[in-house]
C-alpha cells in the first residue's frame, strides 16, 4: 500500500475507522510555523459527522474528533521535524457493517477490495473509509496555515447539487461560505439544497454535486512543464478522493467546444501589471501556474449506500438483495467540501516548496 | 525538473523540439518481451505531423521520426535493463519560432515559463513543445506489446470535435477507429468534421474535441485504496498532455446529476460469472478495478495558437498584436489521440506490475 | 527533512527525545503477519537505558519505553494497512542539556545542526537523538517477524571493544549472543570488556568497538545489479546509525591486501549442492546475494560526551571548557547492537519483498 | 531494475557493455551551467582502459569512448532540461566472453544474476560490466563543474596497492594526483606499486588497494539528521562500485579504538574563525558536513578475473576448471580512481543542491 502523498510536504496516513484511531505523519513541514491548533481543529470540525455544515444532508454519527499533536511542535510552533498526530475513534457500531461483511455493496470498494487482496477487514471498509480523510484534512490544514502567511488562500464552495446550480438563485460571496450550510456560495440557494435533499431522502435515494475549489494569491511558476504539472497534480490530488468523477481546470469541459480565440486569455498591461480578459485557462498554463487564481471542479457522485432495494451479490456467490440502513449522508457534498481544499492545499505546498526552493533564473 | 513518470515501468524522457532529437529510458520493462518495432514506429506514425489521421487537422510539416533503440534489446526481446531510445529531429525551422521569442502567445506556456525559471529557450517551447510527446508515445507502445501480452487492449478514439458528437451519426466499431481519419468511431461524422474544421480554418480559429480512451481486459485490481487510486493516476496521466482540461471517468460529470440508486452498478452473477448492469463508475471502484472496462474522456482545448489576430504583450512589457501563422494544426484532436492512450498505457503497465508484483492475499 | 528509510517496506520515523514520545508508521508490511507484540517489546528493551545488557557500559536513566500500535492489527495479524506505533517518553529531564544549548558539545551533531537550520531544540538534540533509534528497532523487530517466517535469521554481537577482541578468548556461540552482557559473542571476553570498562570510565573517558551482524538464510537474489546493490543499501542502513565510523563487508577491509586467487570464493558442486569454499565476498557478489551468509561489521567511535574537560566553543563564538557528566553511556556498543540488527533487518525485509514481487526468469 | 541515482540531481544510466554504447540521462541538473565538455571527456579518459594511469595495471583493450550530448545543452550552456549523452561502443569481442557463459566465474556476479534473473547477457556481463561506470564518470564530470564553480573540489587518488602505503614512500601533493600514474599522491611510491604489480602478473594473479576521496570547500549543513545523512549516502555511492569492500569516513575503522577524548575534533575560534584541531569526523558529524574536509576511504578487492587455475561449477552443474585470459586488468585501482570520485561529486552535487533548496533559518 501506498499511504504517503506529496514529495517535499508529505502527509502519511494511517489509521482504520474502527481501529484505535486515524492519524498521519507530515514530513517536511518548515520549521517557525505558528501551529494554530485551534484552525486545525475547525477545519476538521468541518468535516464531522454532523456538522453545523451538513444540515439535513449528514449522517446523525456524533463523533468527537480531537486531533492530538504527537511530535514536530516546540512552543507552539513547527521544528521542521515529523509532525505526527492522531485523531481517537470514540463511536464505533461495528455491528452495523459486520452485516454487511459479506455482501458486496454496489458502488462501493467491497468487491474491487476483496478481488485485489483477497481479505477484508469487515469493519466500516479500513481504509476505504472517507474517515481516513481525517489525515488529509489535518495535513491540508497545516498546509493552509503556511499558504496564508505566503498570501495564498485556498477557499472550497458547493456549486451545484444535482443539478441545482447556486448561481441560478445569487450572487457568489466566497468570503462566507465556509460558514454557511452546505460550504453554500450564497444563502439562496440553500432552501431550494435543502429541499431537494429532503425529496430525495423521503425516496431512500442519495444525490451528487459539484465542488469548486479557488486558490487566490498564488504566484506564478508553480508546477514543471512535462510531467509534474500543476493541473496533473491537482487533478490527482482530487480524484484519490473517493466520490470524484470528474475533474476540471479552468474553462475545463467548456473548453472543448470554445474555439482558440475565445478561449486563449489574453493578455495586456495597465499601470505596469499585467492582466489577463478571462480565466479560461484556470490559473494554469502549459502545467505552470500564471499568477491568476486557480480554478477547478470536481464532480462528486451520489453516495452509494442508498436505503432502497438494490440488486447485488454477495461474496459466496449468491444473488441478494440489499437496502443500506444505517447513518449514512444522503449527499457527500458538505462533508468532502474541506476534504477537496485539503487535497488541493497540501498540493499547492508542496509545489510551492518545490518551486520556492528554486532561483528563478540560473538555477532550477 | 522531473521528466519521470511511472514507479515500476519508469520512462524518463529527454530532448528538444529544436535540439538533436527526442528520446527517452524506459527502466523497469521486463524481459523477454518481443520488441515489435514494427508496432511502435506505427504508434509514432500516429502522432507524426502530417499523419494520415489528421486529415485537414494537422500541420503541414514533415518529419521522420525513426525511433532507434539504443539499449535493453538483445536478439529482438529486452533483457530487462533499461530500454534507451532516441528519434532525431530532421526538419527544424527555428526561424519560425525566433520572432516569437518576445511575444508571448496567449493560452502558451511562454509566460507562466518566463516566470518559472527567468528565461526561455526561445526555439518552439523547448520541453513545453509538444514534440516531447514522442517519448510518451514509444513508451506507450513498449507498454501496449505487454500489455497485449497479458490481455489487455487500450483503444483511444475521438468522441467529438467542437460539440458535433460522433454518436449522433452512427454506431461505432472501435477495432476499425485507429484506421479512420480523426480516430473516428465510425465513418459517418467524419465529412461533419472535416467541414467544420475547414470552416473553423477559413475563420482563422482553432477547435478542441473530446477524446475517449478505454482499456478492456483490465483485470480487478489494479490501484491503491487510499493515494495511488487508479482514477487518480489516470487523471495525472491525462492531465500530463499539455491541451486537456478536464478529464472523467466512467459517468464522469453526469455522476453529479444522478442519484444513488441509478448511479451504482448493481451486480448478479449470471452463469456463475459476476456480470454488471451498467458501467457508471467506468471499471474503477473505490479506486481499485473492478474488472470491467476502463473508460475514461478527456476534453481537449482548442490550438492556442491562432491565426487570427490576437491582443498579448512582449516579454518587454509592451502590448501588442500577434498573428501566428506558421504550420500549425488547427485541432490537437487527431494527434493528440495516440498520445492520451500512451499515458493510458504507460499507467496501466506500471499498475499492472504493481499489482502482479503483490500476491493475491496474505501478502500486499 | 527526510524521515523515511525503504523502499517498499518503508519506515518513517518521529518523534523527539524531550516531546511526547518517539514513534514510527511501517507502511508496506504484507497482511497477516502475526504481530508479536511481545517479542517487539523485547527487542526494544535490548536497546533500553539500563538494559541488562549494557552492564556497566550504559546510561543509569530508566525508562519505561513500552510500544503500543495505534493502527495496521486486527485480531493480533497485520491487516496490510499502515502499522503505526508510538513509544512515551516518561523521564525527561530537559534541564541537564539546557545547559549545554549554547555549548557546541565536540563530535556531535551541535554546530553542524546550527549551520544547517539556523537553530536548534536545545533539548537533548532532538532528532539527532540516539532516542529517535526507538523507532528503528520497533520497526526492525516487525521485519524480523517477517524474516524468520521465510527462513531468514539476523544475529548481532559485539566483536570488539577498545581493540579487545571477543575471538581472542573464546569461541563463538552466536544462538546465545543476545542473552549476554554487551551481546558477546562468547562468555570468556566479557569480563575483559567489564574491566576496560571500568577503567576508561574513572579515566572519565569513553570508547569504541565494533559490532557484527550477520543474516543467515538469505536466499540468492536480492539486491539490483548497478544501483541498488545489497551491499550498497546495508551501508547506507548501517552509516545511517549516529556513531558508525566504517562499514565493512566479508572480507571488508582485508580484500584491499589480498590477491585474486585467495579473495574469490571458489565454487564446487557437493552431493548436488552449490557450496563456496570460503565467504570473503559475504554473501553479496556483484551487489546481489549469492546464498552464503551475509556478514557485516560496523566500526563504532566512541561515545563524544565525554566527562573530561574538552576544550570547544560556545554558539556566541566563545572559547570555554566543557565536562559533559549527566547519565551518559560509557560505550554505545550494547545498546547500538539492536539497532544496528533493526537496520540490517529493515532492509533485508525491504530487499526481500522486493525481489519477491519479481518472476524468476522473464520478469524482473 | 532500478538505473537511477540521486533524488534532485539524478543520473539514470543505461546500456550494454556489448550493445550499441553506455549511455545516462542527467535530470534535475542547474540551468546556465558552462558544459565544459572537453573536461568531461578528459574525466572520462581517466578510466578508459589503456589510460596513461593505468601503466602495467590496465588491459590492452583500446576504446574510443568519446562522449556524446543529445539534449539539454544550448549554446554550450546546460538549460535545466535532461541532459542525455551517449558513449558508442566500438570495440566488442564478444566471442572472449561466450565460452565463459556457462562457467560462474568466481568472484564475479554471474551466479547470483542467474539465481536472480534466470537468465543472463553472456557477453561480458550485461549490466554488469565494469563499462557501466562510463555513465556515472560522464555524471561525476558534469557534477565537478558545478561544484567548482561552488568552490567546492573532489580529489581522488590512490592510497596503497596491495599494502603497499604512498605515505611510507614520501608526502602528499593532492593537486597533481590526477596526473600521475596509478593517481599515485607522490611520485616516490610509483616504482614499488609497478614492480609490485608485474610481479603479481608474472604470477598470474591480480590485487587490490585502498582509494582516498577528498571534497574540500564543502560547506557546512549538507546532509540530513536521520536517515538521509551524508556519510550514509557517501557509503551507499562508494559501495555501489563493483568491487568496493569497505568504507570508511574521516578515522574510520580507527575511531574503533579510540578513546572519546582522543577521537572528538575539539573546536575554538581564532581571529574570529570556527577552527578544529583535528578531523577525524572526516567532515561530517551527526550526518551532516560541518565545513572541515570530508574524508573518504573504499578498499578495493582485487579483480576477481585471474589467469591462475581456479576451481568453479559450470551453470550445468558440474565442478570444473577456470584460467581467465583475455585482456583484463590486473588491477582495478587506477580505473576506479575516477568512477569513485564521479559517485562522490554527484552525491555531493545531489546534497547541496537539496540543501541549497532549504533556506538556513526558519525553513527546512
Amino acid at each position: 500500500m501506498f499511504n504517503t502523498f506529496g514529495s517535499i510536504f508529505r502527509l502519511t496516513s494511517f489509521g482504520e475507522s474502527h481501529g484505535a484511531g486515524i492519524g498521519g505523519v507530515i514530513d517536511g513541514c518548515p520549521a517557525g510555523l505558528v501551529l494554530d491548533e485551534e484552525f486545525i481543529q475547525a477545519e476538521l470540525d468541518k468535516r464531522k459527522p454532523g456538522s453545523a455544515h451538513a444540515g439535513l444532508a449528514g449522517t446523525t454519527r456524533k463523533e468527537a474528533d480531537r486531533v492530538k499533536f504527537l511530535s514536530g511542535v516546540y512552543e507552539g510552533k513547527t521544528t521542521g521535524t515529523p509532525l505526527a498526530f492522531f485523531v481517537e475513534n470514540s463511536n464505533q457500531k461495528s455491528g452495523d457493517y459486520v452485516k454487511l461483511a459479506y455482501t458486496y455493496r454496489p458502488g462501493h470498494a467491497d468487491r474491487a477490495y476483496d478481488e485485489k487482496y483477497g481479505f477484508r477487514d469487515p469493519r466500516g471498509g479500513g481504509r476505504s473509509s472517507a474517515r481516513e480523510t481525517i489525515a488529509r484534512v489535518v495535513g491540508g490544514a497545516v498546509a493552509q496555515l503556511y499558504l496564508k502567511e505566503h498570501g495564498i488562500n485556498v477557499v472550497a464552495y458547493t456549486e451545484a447539487i444535482d443539478g441545482i446550480y447556486a448561481n441560478n438563485f445569487g450572487a457568489f460571496s466566497l468570503d462566507a461560505c465556509e460558514k454557511r450550510l452546505f460550504f453554500a456560495p450564497n444563502e439562496e440557494v440553500i432552501p431550494h439544497w435543502q429541499e431537494r435533499i429532503e425529496e430525495v431522502r423521503n425516496n431512500l435515494d442519495t444525490l451528487g454535486g459539484i465542488v469548486s475549489i479557488e486558490a487566490h494569491g498564488v504566484p506564478a511558476g508553480l508546477g514543471e512543464p512535462v510531467f509534474q504539472k500543476l493541473d496533473a497534480c491537482l487533478s490527482y490530488a482530487l480524484m484519490s478522493v473517493g466520490a470524484v468523477k470528474a475533474v476540471e481546470i479552468g474553462a475545463g469541459t467548456k473548453a472543448a467546444t470554445s474555439r482558440g480565440s475565445q478561449n486563449n486569455d489574453a493578455m495586456y498591461y495597465e499601470n505596469g501589471k499585467l492582466c489577463y480578459t478571462s480565466n479560461n485557462a484556470g490559473g494554469i498554463e502549459g502545467g505552470i501556474s500564471n499568477g491568476q487564481p486557480i480554478l477547478l471542479k470536481a464532480y462528486v457522485k451520489p453516495i452509494p449506500s442508498v436505503a432502497k432495494e438494490q440488486k447485488t451479490v454477495s461474496r459466496e456467490g449468491e444473488n441478494v438483495t440489499l437496502s443500506i440502513g444505517g447513518r449514512h449522508d444522503i449527499c457527500a457534498i458538505p462533508r468532502i467540501v474541506p476534504v477537496l481544499k485539503a487535497m488541493v492545499s497540501i498540493t499547492l505546498m508542496d509545489m510551492f516548496l518545490l518551486q520556492k526552493r528554486m532561483n528563478k533564473g540560473n538555477d532550477f
